[in-house]
């Protein structure tokens, strides 16, 4: 930075090392584009062999899988990094270990990096969750589409791609651990019989679940949740396979409305009791 | 770092270098598997035996089981990883005990682990949960399936199993360490006489705690909680069993509702008191 | 660490050593158990013989013995701790000190630690709570079951047993260090004398005042709390002896309800006045 | 910490030793008691004289008296906590001046103390609040009872005591440093004329300002708030004496009330439009 | 510290200098009433003389003489403080410069204290406030009236005096800085003609800014700003003299709704359309 | 600080010097009135001469002169600060170089500071801002007045002038950067045909884009953006100059709410749907 | 600063420096000025010849040309600061690797920006936005205007532009990386037969799904969502193109609506039910 008069730069020369680094640099991408694409298919081929093998869920081969082709890109993308510095005269450990200000504030930049590698490691070592999951984590729901080193991807049920960085996944709930359960509230008329309206919720449930197969246990009609301000509100709650929660509440509550009105049962509207009172009557309260 | 020039490798050294490790790597996994499911077995052998002798509850000795079993694993793991660092000629204790950047970072990351660790230990030694109880932390809510050193699972009621780092257990609600409260609001007409539902309520009450064994306490009626905008709100509360809450709550629920009905006694619908105005009056508001 | 080499290990001696490990430890366990048990008779019958003598209250005392407890249980399992790491050779002293990774680790582990019986010995010298006071803290309230000086307890009202560390009492709520407050509010009609109902609500409450003991001052009827969308809201307000407070607001509320009611004095549902507008003006709109 | 080895222990010697500490314990303990009490009275007493000759407001008096005493028991405490320190051979400042894990430990948790006292000795320096003032402090509202070197201590209106560590006061409202305003909304119809209003409303708060000796300056209709969905809001504003603001609240509310139904001016119940419409024609919405 | 062997102390010198301790301490407390009193004036005077000669607005000036107060009264609690630590025998110098956990702890409290004068020292330099100004800071609202080195003091409209630690004001909004905006929204019915109503406001708004001083541009009646569920509501701004807003507003609003009833155009009351249906059709829904 | 003995003070000298030092310190204060206003003169100019030749937008010319006064401000009162630091004899690089506990806090003081002026120079670097923009910025909306080193301030709509602190501002929205929408959703009845409503609502909105030059592109009806609970909600968007886009939105509204009533489409008010119940059959639900 | 005694100043001097210093500033201006114009038109030849010949879309394409020209333009800028300082004889390295207060201070500045960089940095290598993608990002949507080394910025759907730190870029929603869903929820009579209803929806969705190209996925009638208060709600959901959603929906709503409406099935308006009470009842309220 001392000799940045500009007289004294001799142009010729610069352009040629230009010319020069250009070359290399080019070399070194299409370089770095053929291993890349080598690796990824030597990867692929690997999880499919041991994917025959051993006796490795397909969520969990998908999820090393696409961790390992991560891995490689960042090793790749860190290799051609250095390299491109060694171009430049640069060396990256004299970076690595530089002190002063410049060092200070990689480090501090490093730090959320090695926070995201380190959260990362131990989703992953606790099996905490697999591509193909539907996981919630802070206000992010979807299915997982891929778990890398520093990022997760999780896909929205609305199609949109969240990408999550792994220090923000602090506590987080896997809805692919099993059984789901589904669970329905109904409400029924102050004027109807309690008993005579579980009695038919129940033998709808039953016919359900001699039908649905996605239902493992129940449903039930487990007796009165509240006495709401209009209606007396009846829960029923059924376990089911995974997934299959939405769709088995969707039939229940189809086939429980249609059950009632069968059996002239009420689900009744908001009520309201109204006092009349003359407008005489109000010409007091002013 | 210094030698990255491309053409210098000695490309068929590398390759049988790279043979040698995988099939030490090879060795290393199977070796790795079989120890784990052996300790494992030993572990689940041994607690077996602690459980018929000692006075140890169910529920403290699945969650110590649960305990020994992940401890183990993570010494497994750790072992694990630190013979094919060797393998690849790398010193864990130097990585450890590195300076620079390096091990600052490794550092940062590192204070997260021993947050989770040290929260985990302590939970463990005050005994705040274990293996089946019904807890809340933060919003999460459920049985507790796993304590780990690191990570807490928790499943929730709906089926999703939540995993959470020990760290963010603050505070800490156990809902399966004593009898519980059940606790019914049932409003009456501000016509009704307040004395004769109270009678009714109790009596209702009395009769249901001489079926319901899950029934420790009461349930008595308290007296007028609230006067509502349309109705007297009397509050009925009982001590249960543990877990034994809600279904009591649902039993009373049902048996209330029906005794006021018998009775005669009104569950108001929400009242107004209409006055009717001419819309010639209305005409002067403009 | 530099060992690990797998076919180096000798087998026998191992089994051997791990064998006399095992012994010992269960040597330990069983002292440990016994010294437990023994000096928790000897805090307990120390705290009765005190008790007897000296004046300090039954809340004290049992916050004193809890604690004493509590400090004891947790130096008895520090010297357990110590005593199993000299077993397998590893000095507690050389850990604490411990410079490098591991030493910062601990140190970042042990901060909240510190944090917790810090705050803990403050609340303790001050005296702001004792076992048996009602409190409130951040989002927890209930009955103090136990204070230690790692975590304090508080038992809900609901049966919730909540386990708080002590860094998270910042401000604190004690519901049991004197007189309670008892508030009613009761609203009128608009068309109702205010000075009448006051004359009726006063005279109730003074028949109240006499009977009930656990009032201390009051109830008095201080005014017209709120000008309200339907009604004339009245507050009275007493001062009843602690914990007293629920049930004397609960027998105010039930006694001034029949009192208003008694004397004629309307307790007023939401009104609305109606405007109709004939169907043929709202086509104006459109 | 190294001869932990069990069977090295003298018996003997260590229940003599034993035996002499709590002899010099107790005789710290009764020492500590005996110069409390004489402290405690020694502070009082100096305070009447104090108080009785300089110009000190009371609530100021008894500020600097409650810290005092305050501060006196924290100077105890610690000659005490050192006293018991040598006891067991334990040299206080060896422990503030070590450094290591446990130095740092107690450095983070003397951070908080620090805090709280630079806090609260700057409340005191500018005489932010005293014994007796009404203070809102983050969510906690009340009359200060006591400010001490670590913690101030606030009783809500409805009884509770607040402990509240001093870092804990950021912002400070003190509701005791002048005349309050009284503040007071009164709707009436669209149909009554503003101006007729207005008078009647000036004229009764006329008559409240002459008979009520707390209002310092108004009661003034201040005009037309706001033009709510059914009623014309007016705005009455009066200065008053310091804690008075309620009552005279109150008092206004209750007269302006009677004043407006004395004169025929209507304060409106919530008001809605109804245009009736054929079930005919609403067969054609679906 | 390590003579507190309570055996040794010569009782007769420690009374006799704790006598001349006290002489010394009340011979300074009263040196330093003087000067704060003194000091005082000579600030007030100097200031009343610079305010007439030089251009000052009032509000600068009295920001500079109270700041000047608090400043020096800053200087002689200092001065105060370091005499009082001398006549004990402990020097100033050394604690401020003492390593250590005292020094760290002393480090930290000053931090907060530091942090308070650097932002005061800012807001003072850009002038954001001045003592007598409306402002409002975070939660806070009120008019400024005093500005400290290290707290600012605002009263609330209310009467409460709210301390605000200068560091706690982050961004700050001063109300007093030039004109202010009166803002009025108005509903007219659907059935009226808008163009009609708007001719109206306008004249009404016209005649008033003939009329109000205060009222610097406008009041303009801008357009439809919502289409309502039951109106069309109309918005009318103005640009007012500082403060004169509100009063500009409530004036606004009675004239624009005299205005309106005076050329029979509607401001509506909530609508609704009521569609009847026959109680047989009702048990449909059952 | 060592000669504070108040005896030893040789207070003639000490009059003298504060004379002299007055004297001093008055010169000083001219000096810098002068620079000062003369400084801003030239500053002025220099940027009116600047913004004749060259190609800078008159906001851009705004930003960079206030920005140009602001530090000069800065720059003079620094040096103002460093002269007056010397009469005392006070060198302000030693208390910048100053280590201790007084270094310290300068350093966490600056901490913000610097902050400060790091962030406000990327904001002007990146031309995020200009003078005259309308901004939002955390919950702070206005146009921009004046940005300077340290602080930014933004004049709401209402007039109030908000200071923020650079370092408050994390992200920015800046409403004047091109093209703005215009927005106005509006409800017709479910019995009215849609693509008639279309069509009447999409003429409107032609004739309008004619006539206003302020509008870019549309007005569009796009669709059926919600079915209401009681209206089918079209939305119709418009592309507008900047800052205009409020205007064109009270245009539309009038505009279409107009045509709409030309052709008999109805603008509907809150639907419900009634159903009367005897009161006998609500005795039943007592 | 230690010869700021203003008469030693040698005016002459320093007028001749000042105006050398101009002339010099002048010159490397309009040096930044040329080789910041030309630099870019190389840039955007550049990326115009690789998007010809290489598979890059076009979105990559000009994410990585905007960030090309933004990584030039502040390598320009910090060449000419580093100049303009060497003219003031200021070392740009001297500064930067300066210990102190103004290094600590430089150091804290840097880390915002360092993390500005290492996010930006990631988020480019992850791809995880591409210039014109409609991304989430904290409260902050719109299509994505430039991606810059420090600073990313968002147009918002209403054309306000915010400038986002990329440190405050912690998680982020890309809505442009594949199909995305159309969801309508419509509502039904409780009288209306659900099966009718359901075909009657079926049948529109499937005549649309063959007009629209838009659409990838269905749209399908799933089911019941919920049993509303008045309605009983169906889900319709369709898979669409990338932002064509929001048309798909608005087609949707329209045609479902138009096919009940002529199906007679009926979309319900709110209902209730209505209890007449005579004012003869309430009074036994009073």
């Amino acid at each position: 930075m001392e000799n940045l008069n500009l007289s004294q730069i001799n142009w010729e020369a610069l352009l040629i090392d230009a010319g020069l680094i250009l070359l290399k640099l080019a070399a070194i991408y299409f370089a770095f584009l053929i291993v890349k694409s080598a690796g990824n298919k030597i990867i692929h081929k690997s999880f499919e062999g041991i994917g025959r093998k051993e006796r490795i869920s397909p969520g969990r081969s998908k999820t090393l899988q696409s961790l390992a082709k991560n891995i490689f890109s960042y090793v790749l993308i860190f290799i051609f990094a250095v390299t491109i510095l060694q171009i430049f005269g640069i060396k990256a450990t004299a970076i690595l270990a530089g002190a002063g200000v410049i060092g200070l504030a990689v480090g501090f930049g490093a730090q959320g990096l090695v926070s995201d590698v380190v959260t990362g490691f131990f989703i992953l070592l606790e099996r905490q969750i697999d591509v193909g999951d539907y996981v919630t984590t802070g206000s992010y729901s979807g299915i997982v589409e891929q778990i890398g080193l520093k990022t997760t991807q999780i896909r929205g049920f609305d199609g949109t791609l969240h990408y999550i960085p792994n220090r923000e996944i602090t506590s987080l709930s896997n809805h692919s651990r099993g059984n789901m359960r589904a669970l329905v509230d109904i409400g029924i008329s102050y004027d109807d019989n309690i008993d005579e309206a579980i009695t038919v919720l129940q033998e709808t449930c039953d016919k359900i679940a001699e039908v649905n197969q996605a239902i493992v246990e129940g449903p039930n009609v487990i007796g009165v949740q509240t006495l709401g301000s209009s209606d007396v509100v009846l829960r029923i709650i059924a376990k089911t396979e995974n997934m299959e929660q939405w769709a088995v509440e969707r039939q229940l509550r189809k086939a429980l409305k249609e059950a009632l009105e069968a059996n002239g049962i009420e689900i009744p509207f908001p009520h309201q009791v109204l006092i009349q009172k003359q407008a005489g009557s109000e010409s007091a309260a002013g």
